[in-house]
């Protein structure tokens, strides 16, 4: 069985700039705990909105990761 | 029934530079007609095209708002 | 028969810089094959990671144009 | 600002005759009281039944308007 | 337990004219083996093409009926 | 043109006890709003958590209503 | 061929109280004519309104039953 | 009315060995029920784990038949 | 590999009378540049408004055609 | 990147009693394992069917909560 | 403009055996005509039955290829 | 609450043979990490292409499992 398996885990990442930046800044905090990420797809981009202007984008994304070896 | 009820409204922004900027007018405009904007999910991202090169990026997207008092 | 007709094309722009860049770019090489592009609208955002960062937005939409006369 | 900012609001346009004519009586009764239609799009194609034969074709639809000025 | 319950079938209905008469004859036809049917919902929408023209719709639906009594 | 158009509003009804009554509530105040309302259909159902248990459960619905006559 | 087939049968289940008296009431009606009801699966939740308040709530299922021998 | 309908029936075919074999299986089984069966489309690929291995692919699909003649 | 492979085209039909007419226009159309075309699927009704009106009715949807034999 | 980061984790609640205590009770179970849980949307809502009637409601969802800080 | 833009085509593959032979049936005669092909997924599994048999699997997929070079 | 919860992880298994086998060798993968596995459910098949031959099925899906006991 030398095919590979990979895992999903799910985000939302934030940013007050833009959705790109929200994207980046997920995937960032994301790597800290996982490692072997190799690609994100994004699911809904939401964000809140402060005094009739947009406060914070919220990016939800799913994040696929490279399984390496079984654990315990 | 002190729980509180939402409106949603739907709206399409547009900006000739990118598609944060396209949810940031949507806002920005909704907030001038529509108090109490909480939040925003996006539907869909399309644009037009002129000469080979995007002319507008138009993004789709629902606005909730706190509702505040019965209106007659 | 004077009702116009469109031609639906999907394709995939990639950018290691932003959402709105990968549309752009692809939409500016389609424009060097398909003539008459009209509007786009993304299907779907996805993208690369590596070495814990993004790498590259993947933006996939389908990208309309006229249909100018038959070709046999 | 000068980016334009659409509305979208949802119907149901009803006919006796046909899909088509549904969908025009809908816009034709939304048109009385929203000014700058645009366009529409369908949801959803439901009728009512009536001694087994259609009674009403029921559309459902968001329709599109540009937003003129702001109202306080 | 007075309160109703609804059986849901799916047919296809067909028709060389138009959609709406797609949906009038399955409707029809179902109507000679369902009882008290009540609305319907369109599903998808196709068809079979000869020739280069449309030869027949295809409407594929949704029809409820109200259940009456218990069978055994 | 005798024949009936819907409008279709959404709104976001909450409740601390139960989805039924967060429907309820929201259907309670729209009531207080919008005239002749006829029915409702329910997109997500969503909720707060606080201290790890449910503080609201938060239904998105749209609601149909029969619109009477031309408004200028 | 041991391998079981299961049948999948679509209802509308109301209740004028709650979403799982619903539910319910419709699981217990479909009992009286097919057997060996499993599983079920809900699709939407409507209902009806009068007067301003939720009159019945409406939900519609997919209810599975074990296939057990061939019928002519 | 000679357009032809065709009635669409729900079944949940089950395999141990694979997808296809699941099909296979729960499309012989209708036929002994249903006549004229015409075409099938997937709707999931589900199954069931037992010991951290597959026991069995459960595949659920929509079969449409032709409609040959009213049975009152 | 006696197989049939099939491709997939997609367009937008359009008339200013009605939904099935811009299904045979834009059929129609494409029967003038794809050979063999054997069915099509409608993704979207959509339509453009003017002075409170439909102009034209855009249905968009995928066309089906066997592929016959290698082009290089 | 003092942007907040969401994890994303999804559970299926159950109970022989109604929807919204299915809710509750996988959410005061996900409590017990995972920190600062903060909404949840549902999926689907399901159930199993014992003798006629439903035994237990099963809901589907996804539960949202804060990241704290890396963890290696 | 060095990012990578990628085209996407749609087919049906189709096999009297299995569904992963109509896949690789229909990337098969794909290649034949569109160089560099990349990835696929698959839309829908369909199929056509004879006799109360699966007579054809067949499979619509999008299939992506990279793209060269400009031509005109 | 003696309720079952279950989770929900969700991996993607691939295999250069079949789609049933990138199904397995998910699964068996994943039952090396996390205990009482019990159902999974297909979200999308994918694949990779090499030299105009399918070179891995790659098979997307949502793995239930039971939930023992807390874990601090």
């Amino acid at each position: 069985m030398a095919d590979q398996t990979y895992g999903i885990t799910e985000i939302v990442g934030t940013s007050g700039e833009s959705v790109h930046q929200a994207i980046r800044n997920g995937i960032s905090r994301a790597s800290q705990t996982v490692r072997n990420l190799d690609w994100f797809e994004v699911s809904t981009i939401r964000g809140h909105i402060e005094n009739g202007e947009v406060a914070h984008f919220q990016v939800q994304m799913k994040v696929g990761f490279r399984i390496e070896s079984p654990e315990g």
